[in-house]
């Protein structure tokens, strides 16, 4: 049995399309569906009841596009309306934090785990928790970044100011003597040099979206719902698309797009 | 004749407290109703029609709160749905660009003025219409600055890192020889320091928001209804409250407020 409807997708704005271009290269066959809620980014500083209303009506509408699987490429989203979703929907639901929590167990040895994200997903204590439920030893250390999603979006990537602020961010983590720090947000990847200076060598950078394509598999061979041939063009959606969206798309997803708006 | 109906105020979120704060202590028998639509902001980033769309919900929520004039608090709600909303109520509606504009041709000699404010503000080019409508001979340099609205947020007004970005918007600015240099986003006035630093003293620093309450002052007096006497407490409300604001409204509004919840 096999199944060449889509996998959908949804995130605040274009953070998840590094979850989206991992998913298309580990798994070439499938077809996605992307909706970007970009006329209500961010998330990360939202309550979040707010989260899980606009989560609700991002999955609403991919419901009607015929979707396999749903998968949340938001941490924020994740940590507020993963469960509720999970329970709402009949098609299986997927987010990015138990994989980012999984993957760092894998790579830390002394089981000191720092956490990064933005205030949403840190204030939710959501990674804690899941780290905390397959390995309770661990010693988990959480920092927001809240800077860091604007500084990845105007592409201050290597900027002196984004040095600084990543070590203001990031200096406890150092004197936790961590050695693994999960990128708790879709955006982090993007800035993966600076944050790798500022914690040091030693400590291995958890990417949740790498990780995520993991359950995205596990899941679909076990519904037995893996696409056998090439199922067609990927789809973008945005609730608000603007010219600089191609621009940070391609920086995210890897390729080009070509999104339509959406009303929701 | 007097009215003691309110002012109904409304912004992206707490930027307009500036405003509201700057029309209390101008006419503080004046009683405020301000809306902060702080489950959709930031508008800056965001396209005009999507901005028109949730200026437009703002003022059907204060239409219903007795007041007797409304005033845009937020300078990319002003850019794009000033002229909108001025066609479609009954009551005065004013913004806080003309009143900018005007502001900086006082204070300018050379006529060779800046504008700073966020991309959608600056795309729409309103600041420059504005000032060139009063001035045609003005030369007007503009200058979106897209990271100074979560610097202020977070409150890294004397941060290093908020002084090189500075530096770097404003280093045309310095270039182009400007003698005033409008503030055309709320929350720049708490990045006045480091502005100016970036600019040179030579400059004056323009901001909107005082500004703005002249023009408050003259449709409240033109049309009679100024308020006779203290005409009871200001009310503030949100679409989205979080345990930040009371702080950052502090900051913004230079008094306590106690905010209730709306969904729109």
């Amino acid at each position: 049995m096999a199944s060449d409807s889509a996998i959908g997708v949804f995130d605040s704005g274009v953070g998840g399309l590094t979850v989206a271009g991992a998913i298309t290269r580990a798994l070439p066959n499938e077809r996605l569906v992307y909706l970007g809620d970009t006329a209500r980014l961010p998330y990360g500083s939202k309550s979040p009841d707010v989260v899980r209303r606009y989560a609700e009506r991002c999955a609403d509408f991919l419901l009607t596009q015929d979707i396999k699987m749903m998968v949340i490429a938001c941490n924020t989203a994740t940590a507020h309306a993963l469960h509720y979703l999970q329970m709402k929907l009949e098609i299986p639901v997927v987010g990015v934090i138990s994989a980012g929590a999984r993957r760092a167990l894998v790579v830390s040895r002394s089981k000191r785990i720092g956490v990064i994200g933005t205030a949403g997903t840190i204030a939710s204590g959501a990674y804690k928790k899941a780290i905390h439920a397959l390995e309770p030893q661990a010693e988990v250390f959480e920092q927001a970044c809240p800077m860091f999603v604007p500084l990845a979006e105007e592409g201050m990537t290597s900027h002196e100011a984004t040095k600084l602020i990543a070590r203001d961010y990031l200096k406890t983590m150092r004197e936790h003597e961590i050695d693994a720090l999960v990128l708790g947000c879709t955006h982090y990847p993007l800035l993966r040099e600076v944050i790798q200076e500022a914690v040091g060598s030693q400590v291995a950078l958890c990417d949740s979206a790498e990780a995520c394509t993991d359950d995205v598999k596990a899941v679909l061979t076990d519904t037995r719902k893996l696409a056998e041939k090439k199922s067609g063009p990927h789809r973008f959606y945005l609730t608000d698309v603007q010219a600089s969206f191609r621009t940070l798309a391609a920086r995210f997803f890897g390729a080009d797009t070509d999104p339509e708006r959406v009303d929701l």
